[in-house]
């Protein structure tokens, strides 16, 4: 029995085994503690089985297609849809967790497999084990898609972004609630795989609404132009679905009605942490938790307790909730040797200066940093630049007709990039430069002399310099 | 007469309108001072015509379809040669400058079309007319492919990398004599569009000997894997070709002897001073001119002269001639009004760094600053990372057995990049981020929070700070 105990106790306890998790697991271990993961379902997360490495994998031949569409010369045709989705198999590893697995075993942390609630201060319940935490507890539980509450909804059984990206059967007629990131990526790669009929139905007025205004007017504008509809400013009243499978019906706020194969609901996500024990250490079931820039909670005594990755809502996107892990593992290692924790290596930072994120439409949308309308809310001394990707020889290069926008937020007093978005085919690798430039505040003047390789896209950088007026 | 001659006293004449002096031209005359461009062939240069534009015409299918054959369910099939070529015409405007003619007229400058040679310190004679300028003459010629001095060679009329990217007929055997970019653009173009036995003949031990070894040995299995043979260590002794457009043989330093339809030399170029009119002032003809990091050449009195891109021979890549030219024009501009001529904005302090290039082969190659045998070679404290950038996801996600590394030349005493080099499919706009990173002299302790979006290939960014052990 103490033997059996003993196991149980490790330095660190990290409910949940994405990507923001593992690596915290992964830090931690590196600083000399011991760790265990517990992951009741797939070691990896959304991310690589329902998220980011499947909606890409879906979206690649699609943008891939559209690019060899604008050089003449390339062979032309249909996507061969079985083997898109043959690829996108691969790309989740057949969701199987096995190469996790033993990337956590080489870590080496202790994979607890189950349900993981919290038991009063320090202590995790899986099951019948409970473990105990010597210095922390680390809550990377991730988010769920989340459904708006329309009557019939929930009954028809919507697609969420894991049937979407984990499709086997393209559904011909595809309505889809929604006009954020995983709305605009599936509606456009389902559609490129045989949803004929894709229809978008926005409450807001505009895509994207979290970027720059052009970015979701240029996605808007690809998106019909392949092909699809869209509608802004409608709101679904009711769902009814008259049999699982079947077709479903959607009466519309203006009085219309639509009826689709499927229906898939992407309008946000909400924190797994409804079930995960808050209550028994004080704090109130489900919600995200509040964390200072080193990811502990700030709601509970004893600074035991930390939380990252989409579960403390600060950015919920993979690479974040990875930097928030980073941080958050060595400012646990620090702390348990009795180190300094007041290094800037132990603070998200990053996080409050606008995480940067790619939206793999076609055309891309990049953005890292502030926008104009935040800058200015800010009460920010700004000023922006705009430059018309086209007009790039090295855009030019990529394919005829080529349509894009760059636009930089520059704080005037300090001469710096408050904000940059990028929207273009092929830009994605282009963001780091703007991350750079806005988290290494490097100025304007330093920036003339960073020159952009010809012909690249990246020559941007000097027309938005030149339209600055440097 | 009188009023013949003062149309032709400018403030600023440059001679040669290719990138650099067009952009000599538009700055000077943003700062208030009048500017002729003279022009013997087309505006635009080499660049527009001959080099840049079409060879990444040519290359841009090429790479798509190599992208597309590691991305399963896109339409496979061989490229449409003619469809290739016409693009690459209208990449060149039909080898027509009118576009450029409008755009200089908008500056505005006056185009002055002929050979300009210098008459005496602020004289240039453009055949029966003598230009002068008030406050400087700024030589912006560029360069000309150089022949090596091999019997033969001459007579044989090989191809240069003019003949190479304005192709219009596709030699089935292509003999290649180099092994720097050209080559290796050319050899990878030619050989997709029909150059069925391309052969490339290298002095030297490796491809790209400029760049880290790496990338060199990465093009060089691509180039091979895709048919294209390569000889390392071999010089050509003789060339002969008995009929105009004939077959060409070469005769080998190690005994053998090649045939092929056509052979294009690409070994390097050589400024186009030597029919310059330098002797009127002092100068030797001929041979690059030394300059300061204003531009101005410093082996002529009086501050009137000034050299930019390839007839400097600080880097002969076209975006630095063009830095080259913003810095010049700037600072004849300032001086011009007496204004002071000593701030960073006025220095080509770029040019020192190591400038960024990027190859577009498949992979592609791009460098900014030092290679670690540059920076060891200066005595700087050097520590190097490299990468796998096939085991980045984002990489994955491009397409199936991507292959690629990326490394970081780190300055262990300062903390900061000194050189990065990625080679890979698909770099090309990563590279600006490490140029604002190695110029802007980002911190790797500020890098560690420039977080990688998920998944793209930047994230290698991550893996390199990892690996140095941030």
């Amino acid at each position: 029995m103490v033997a059996a105990e003993s196991t149980d106790v490790f330095d660190v306890i990290v409910v949940g085994g994405g990507p923001a998790g593992e690596n915290v697991a992964d830090r931690v271990v590196r600083g000399g503690l011991t760790a265990a993961l517990v992951e009741g379902h797939l070691l990896g997360g959304e991310c690589s089985y329902y998220a980011c490495m499947p909606s890409k994998a879906l979206l690649r031949p699609v943008e891939l297609l559209a690019e060899a569409r604008h050089v003449p010369g390339l062979p032309a045709g249909p996507l061969d849809v079985a083997a898109v989705l043959a690829r996108r198999d691969e790309a989740v590893a057949g969701y199987r967790d096995d190469g996790q697995v033993r990337w956590v075993e080489r870590v080496p942390a202790t994979l607890v497999r189950g349900h993981g609630r919290l038991a009063g201060p320090r202590r995790v319940q899986v099951g019948a084990r409970t473990l105990t935490a010597r210095h922390a507890v680390v809550v990377a539980v991730g988010s769920d898609p989340a459904l708006p509450d329309i009557p019939g909804l929930a009954e028809a059984v919507p697609w969420t972004s894991r049937d979407a990206t984990a499709v086997r059967h393209v559904p011909r007629r595809l309505a889809v609630l929604g006009g954020g990131v995983v709305a605009c990526e599936m509606a456009q790669a389902l559609h490129a795989l045989g949803a004929e009929e894709t229809i978008l139905l926005v409450r807001g007025d505009r895509l994207l609404d979290a970027t720059e205004p052009f970015a979701g007017e240029l996605v808007a504008a690809s998106l019909r132009g392949g092909g699809i509809e869209i509608r802004f400013g409608v709101s679904v009243r009711r769902v009814h679905r008259p049999s699982p499978g079947g077709p479903v019906t959607l009466r519309l706020d203006d009085g219309g009605e639509l009826t689709a194969d499927e229906l898939l609901v992407a309008t946000g996500r909400t924190p797994r942490t409804g079930d995960l024990g808050l209550s028994t250490v004080g704090l109130p079931d489900g919600g995200y938790l509040p964390v200072d820039d080193s990811m502990r909670v700030t709601t509970v005594d004893g600074g035991w307790l930390y939380a990252v990755g989409d579960a403390n809502g600060r950015n919920l996107l993979t690479h974040m909730g990875k930097y928030q892990a980073r941080v958050c593992g060595d400012a646990i290692a620090a702390r348990a040797r009795g180190g300094p924790d007041d290094v800037p290596a132990l603070r998200a930072t990053a996080d409050g200066l606008g995480a940067p994120q790619v939206i793999f439409t076609t055309p891309q949308v990049c953005a890292v940093g502030l926008t104009e309308r935040q800058a200015r809310e800010q009460g920010l001394p700004v000023r922006t630049v705009e430059y018309d990707l086209g007009r790039v020889a090295g855009a030019y290069l990529l394919g005829d007709g080529y349509t894009g926008r760059a636009k930089a937020v520059v704080d005037t007093r300090r001469r710096v990039l408050l904000g940059v978005t990028f929207v273009g085919p092929g830009v994605a690798e282009l963001l780091h430069s703007a991350t750079i430039a806005v988290v290494g505040e490097v100025t304007l003047d330093r920036l003339w002399h960073a020159v952009p390789a010809f012909p690249t896209v990246s020559e941007v950088w000097l027309r938005l310099l030149e339209a600055y007026g440097l």
